[in-house]
Formats: structure tokens, C-alpha cells, sequence
């Protein structure tokens, strides 16, 4: 079994060590909940400082000419662009991640219509994000379409048929970690006559991607995961360039228009990715978004993605080593694709009965030692299929071996102790 | 004529002038564009540095719970109700204007063809901030609606007939700082069978607002002009409760579900306003526009709104006196309403000919001189009855009468110098 000196070991001549010092993580803290909202990077709150204390209060109006704010959008969309493998000024940074997908959808149901009329259904998984879904009834029940929700990944290569408009998925799962095959997915919903979109909220800064490379069609993610953007940061969009001209904006904002400060009362959509901004951009959010972006284009000179990736799947290999070595006569199962290939940078657990029920004051009780993972429901009536996860995110810019080898250290002694029956790590939050 | 000295004493008599020490105003800049980006509350710069440094830094994913970030939309959005005459838990902050826009038309227009479904116009004014109409374009667009623009004011009142629908008119004008009577068209588009949408985005925390007193049916707003939250702010959103459950969201995202961590993949939508709320939401960028919210309820004790609106009023008057006493030889004429009650917390000047076209190098020499003020584009097939405008905001929280002296003072000095003439002053800037 892996060592505690081991993983010493493996730290030291971890070559991507050094990007931890990007940093500002809390003492005593073992964070593995960057999958949910990423860590803060040194450089953000001096960056947000000068935008408030001088772009903002010095300059003021100036500074949408004189400090590039109008320009942040793109610019930072292009950092993103560098992680995701999209081309320059093909990817924007805007609103949330539902409100791009809500812009995508509405773009890919157009584009739909236009090239193949008879189909009229958008195929995502009943495990998707929930507000992927929500967002996906929205435009369905606008453009007359049908959402049909798949239970498991083996249902995907039928649904792939005549009716079939739009495939919808979320790279990574957030609930299992299952990371679909991008590109052959891609490449089967093509050969089938449909257009793809693919969220990227547990992909972007998580793992390599490749958008162009999968001949993907529309792309949106988060930028307060892997992306260490801080709370609620701006998500961002990117479409395939042969579509960019090829649909009209719903949310047709003034930073779409094509000269936004003619003021004209015509709508006149700008060319490219631009259409997608729509009001005015959030500065000091972006601001931040670009110092978390910073954080793994720092990356690059040692590998970029590719690197991180390989650092990514060897922690989440040892996690998995030493959860069912240690923890594995404790009820605690996998609940995470065993197959690195088919899981993102997460891995989730779950607990076998008599102690399936018990998941969420296990979670709390790691974090009161502080470990910091979280915990996702099940379905009660099909726990064995669903069950209730205990999830474990690791981010390869700041995660440690030692963190991995201590977090699961934790999870035996709070099985052992059964300390997680108090009282006080089974009360619900509002926030889980 | 008012002297620089009676400004003065005005400034010492003025019972709000503390109000001005909540802000860190750049030395040596007299700032009237409050009306397109507020100034920096001192309170914010420590604020946000809070949210970034213990908030994100430390406490990371529990500050959902345990630092009120899941509620910041709901309290945020309750402390400009107060400024705006809503009640509890009616508004939200949320978005961008734009986005929100999208929500309430969509809203109107849904309750609009419940209740009146032979109605299908849109109106609004043709010199409506661009962004509201090219989001009613597309609305309309997806509702089969049409759009119909009015040219001036005088034309609402026969727009307002069985074929009205929707309303949408932006009460304080952003380029002539024309004021609509918020109280009677929208009695009288409710006389007239119609719904009335009001963007408040020149009003809110300019001048007070009585959305219930009014009657209104939907309003939206900005938090970067006269709310101080920072450049991109989030904007917010309120529906009378009368509609609140009448519609059903298009931007229907996790935020806005009845029950978001319960992750079901169906959406319900959430009781009154909170349906309004869609993606995450974003937390520095709140916790700004908190503190700008706060400088305004600062003045609840000295009478609030209605003190500010007198002060507002009395700089106004008196910027309007000296422009005509001072420069009205000088080809300066007043391009907003004379009338107080018709006009916001703006006034615009343009230049008779000779100098009709000399506004926007005009504007760049006063912001040489520390003057900011902006200037937008007229119609240059019609100059008569849309000039090229200077436009100059006043602030009742932060400009004192001194400010409104200086700022004549220096644009009598730049027509009398002729500097305005210089190539510098001549040169485009990309955001005007």
C-alpha cells in the first residue's frame, strides 16, 4: 500500500509542485472541492484592488478606453481559448453558464432547422447538470422541440438516430466524474446528421480539451471551477467558426451590436463570437476570472494541460488505491469509472449499507477535520444504480499526494470513529 | 447671476453634503457622469478585499452557507426596493439590464397573451437606450409580436390603443434626461387594456421611485450608474406580485428553481421573484453593489430620495441658469427639459451652428480640464430635433454646487480659447 512517505516523495519531485505557490490556500485546510469552486490565486486580490482603487476610482469612465475594459471579454475569452483548444477571438467570456447555453441551444436549434428540418430532439442525461436541463425544456418548449433525457451512457449510441437535432452533455459528470469521448461522440452525431454542444463546467482547466480537434459545434463552461475565477465569476462560449454567422442572438445586448456605440435603434449583430456578449461586461468579476485563468497558463512551460492531466489521473489513481486498501472494509465503494479515460479530475464514493444513508454526515465530518469534499444525493428509490456520492475533486495546479494519502486517512477514522453520527454533521445546510 | 461664492454657501447649507465623504473622489476631477459609471464608495474597496482574502481565501465553498452568499441576490435586491417603492421579496439583483429585460418582456408578453391575445405591439421610443430595443426586437421577434417606435413623446399617448400589448419606455431618457410620468401612462396604458415595462436605469437612486404606487407592472434596472456598484454591476429586476406567478421564465436556470440542491432534473420554478434569478450568482461583483446600494440608503435619516431629488433639482437649476448666463452667447442651448418635473438627474447642452458639430471635441477639452462629462452622437439628418449632445450628470450624493460653477466656468474657457479645436481633442476613442 501507498506510504504517507511515498507520497512525500512523490510531491518532491512533482514537476508542476512550484504552481502551488500561485496560491493563497488556508492553513489547514485539505481542499478538494475545486470541481465546486475553485481556490483563490495570490495575484487576484491585489489585481482586484488596482481595478477598483484606480482603474475604477481614479480613471472611471475613462478606463473603458484607457485600462481595455471593453476589450476584457475577448481577452480573456482568449487566454480560456488556449485551454479548451479553441482558435483566437472564437471564444468570449459572458454571463453565466446558463445564460450561454441558453444562447448556444437557441443557436444550434436554428442552425437545426435550417439544414436538417425533420428533427426535433435534444438527447441529453437525466445526470446532467440540473440547470443544463432546465435550460434545455426552456429552448425545447420555444423551438417545438422534445428533450429526451438518457438514464445511462450505454443509451447515447441509439439515440444518435433520424430524429435526433442536438446532443447535449456535459463532458464530465458532475455527479460520477464519467468523462464522455468527446471526439467520437462528436464525430457519431455528425455521421448521424446532428449538432453537439458540449459544457465544459468540469472540463475547462480540469483536463485537456480539444475543441476544434473534436470538429465540435458549440461549447460553454464555468469560470469558478477549475478556472479559480472566485464565486459566481463570468462563464464563457465558444462556437465552431462555420457556424458563427449562421443564427440570430436571442439575447441581442448592446455588446453584441456590430457598433455598439453608434446607438442605433436597429439590432445588427456583430461578426463572430462577439454576438454572444450581451450586456455590459462585469469588470471586476472578469478581472478575477483572468488571474484564475493566469494560474493554469502558468502551466504551459512545463506541459500546459497535458501535464496537468497526467499529474490529474496519477492522484486520482492513488486516491482510488488507497480508498479501497484503506476504507474498503468500511463499506466504501467507487462510484467513479475505475478507467482513468473515462473520468475527469474527480472522484466519487459512495457507502455500501448498512451505511448508504450515511454519506452526508461522513462528508461533514471531514470537513469539521478539514477535508473538503461534498456530497450529492441519490436517488432513494435506486440507491444501487445512484447512490448518495461523497465527491472528491482534485485539481493538479495545487492538489498534493500527501493531501490525497491524509484525506483518506480522515475518511477511515471518521468511519472507525463513527464520529459522523453526531448530531451536528447530520443537520442540513441550505447549501450542499 | 449665482457666483462662485453663493455656490459655496449653498455647499455649507447643504444638509447632505456629508453624504459626499462616503466616496473617494480623484483630486482635482469635477465628475458628471455619474449617470454612466458612479464613483467609488470608500466603503468598497475593504469590502470586496473581504469577500476575496476570508470569504473566498478562507472559508471557500461554506461561504455559500455560512457568509450569506446564496441569499446576496435576495438581500442586495431588498435594499433597492427601498430606493424603487417595491415591497419585500418583490425584486432581485441578478444579470445584466439587458438580460433582465429579456426576462420581463418575455413575462409581459406571455400575460399579455393570456389576458389580451388580440394585442400584438410592443411600444417604446425610438431614442430608448439601444440595448432595450434591440432585446424588445427579439422578443417580439419570438412572440410574434411587433415593435413600434414613437419618435417623440407626443406620440405615446396615441399609441397607447387596442393594439398595445407592451409598454417599454426607460423613465429618465438617456441621452435628452427627458423624465416620463411614470404614474400616468402607466395608468393609462392600464386604461388602455396594455402592460407597462419601466427600466429605471437613469432613475434608481437618482431620483425617487414609486413602482407600487405607480401601479407598474415590470421594471428593470442598472447597478453601475447611480447605485455606485462598479463597472458592469449586476442589474436587478422586480415584477408587481400580481404577475409574479403568471409567467414562465425562458432563462430558466438552477438559481431560479424552487428547490435548486435538490438537483432534479425537472424545473419548477421558485414562488415570486426568485424565478428571475438564473445562473450563479456573482458574488464580488454583488458585494460591491452592496456598498454602492448602501451610500444611497445613507440618506434615508437626512429624507432619502426625496432630499436627494431636491438637491438634484436645486444642481440642475442652477447648471441650466449659468450654461444660458454664461455661455448661451457662446451658441450653448439646453437639450434637456426646462421643466424639473420632466427631467431626471441629467442635463444636456448642444451647440448651435456654427458649431453643431464641435460637441465631442467640446467634451473631450472639458475632460482635459478635469471635467467629465459625455457626449453622444446626434441624428445628422436632423440636427434640429436631435443635436449632437453634452451631457453632464449630477449626483446628488457627491457634486456640490461649486462643481456645477467650475465645470460652466471651464466650458465658457474651452469655446472662449478655441482649444477644443486641437487634433487631440478630434480623435475617436473606440467606447464614447
Amino acid at each position: 500500500m501507498i506510504t504517507r512517505q511515498d507520497c512525500e516523495v512523490r510531491d518532491q519531485e512533482d514537476p508542476l509542485f512550484e504552481l502551488r505557490h500561485q496560491f493563497d490556500l488556508p492553513p489547514g485546510i485539505n481542499y478538494l472541492d475545486g470541481n465546486s469552486l475553485g481556490v483563490l490565486p495570490r495575484a487576484t486580490a491585489a489585481r482586484v484592488q488596482e481595478v477598483i482603487a484606480r482603474e475604477w476610482g481614479m480613471d472611471l469612465i475613462k478606463s473603458w478606453n484607457t485600462a481595455g475594459w471593453i476589450d476584457l471579454p475577448r481577452k480573456v475569452g482568449n487566454k480560456i481559448a488556449r485551454l479548451v483548444g479553441a482558435g483566437p477571438d472564437e471564444l468570449v467570456t459572458a454571463d453565466s453558464t446558463s445564460v450561454n447555453l441558453y444562447k448556444v441551444l437557441h443557436a444550434a436549434a436554428q442552425i437545426s432547422k435550417a439544414d436538417a428540418p425533420g428533427r426535433r430532439v435534444i438527447v441529453s442525461e437525466r445526470s446532467n447538470f440540473p440547470t443544463d436541463l432546465y435550460i434545455a425544456e426552456s429552448v425545447a418548449r420555444q423551438h417545438g422541440f422534445t428533450l429526451k433525457l438518457v438514464d445511462t451512457v450505454d443509451e447515447i449510441p441509439a439515440a444518435l438516430n433520424a430524429e435526433l437535432a442536438i446532443l447535449m452533455l456535459t463532458e464530465v459528470n458532475y455527479r460520477t466524474g464519467y468523462r464522455h469521448d468527446m471526439k467520437a461522440l462528436t464525430a457519431a452525431s455528425h455521421a448521424a446528421g446532428a449538432l453537439v454542444i458540449w459544457d465544459l463546467a468540469h472540463s475547462a482547466g480540469a483536463l485537456p480539451v480539444d475543441l476544434k480537434g473534436a470538429d465540435a459545434d458549440f461549447a460553454v463552461g464555468c469560470g469558478y471551477k477549475y478556472l479559480n475565477g472566485g464565486p459566481g465569476a463570468p462563464a464563457f462560449v465558444w462556437s465552431h467558426p462555420r457556424h458563427a454567422e449562421r443564427f440570430w442572438q436571442p439575447l441581442s445586448g448592446w455588446m453584441g451590436h456590430a457598433a455598439p456605440f453608434q446607438f442605433t435603434p436597429d439590432y445588427r449583430p456583430a461578426a463572430g463570437i462577439t454576438r454572444y456578449q450581451c450586456g455590459t461586461p462585469a469588470i471586476l468579476a472578469l478581472s478575477a476570472l483572468e488571474c484564475g485563468v493566469d494560474t493554469l497558463l502558468a502551466a504551459e512551460p512545463m506541459g500546459g494541460m497535458d501535464a496537468l492531466r497526467k499529474k490529474s489521473v496519477a492522484l486520482t489513481e492513488a486516491f482510488i488505491a488507497l480508498a479501497e486498501a484503506r476504507c474498503g472494509e468500511q463499506g466504501v465503494r467507487l462510484s467513479s469509472p475505475r478507467d482513468a479515460n473515462q473520468r475527469g479530475s474527480q472522484v466519487c464514493l459512495s457507502l455500501a449499507a448498512p451505511l448508504h444513508e450515511a454519506g452526508y454526515a461522513v462528508v461533514k465530518a471531514l470537513i469539521a477535520r478539514g477535508v473538503i469534499g461534498d456530497y450529492r444525493a441519490g436517488d432513494p428509490q435506486r440507491l444501487d444504480e445512484f447512490p448518495h456520492i461523497l465527491r472528491f475533486g482534485f485539481t493538479p495546479l495545487y492538489t498534493r499526494f500527501v493531501d490525497v494519502w491524509d484525506a483518506i486517512e480522515h475518511l477511515h477514522q471518521v468511519l472507525q470513529t463513527e464520529e459522523w453520527r453526531e448530531p451536528r454533521f447530520n443537520q442540513q445546510d441550505a447549501v450542499t
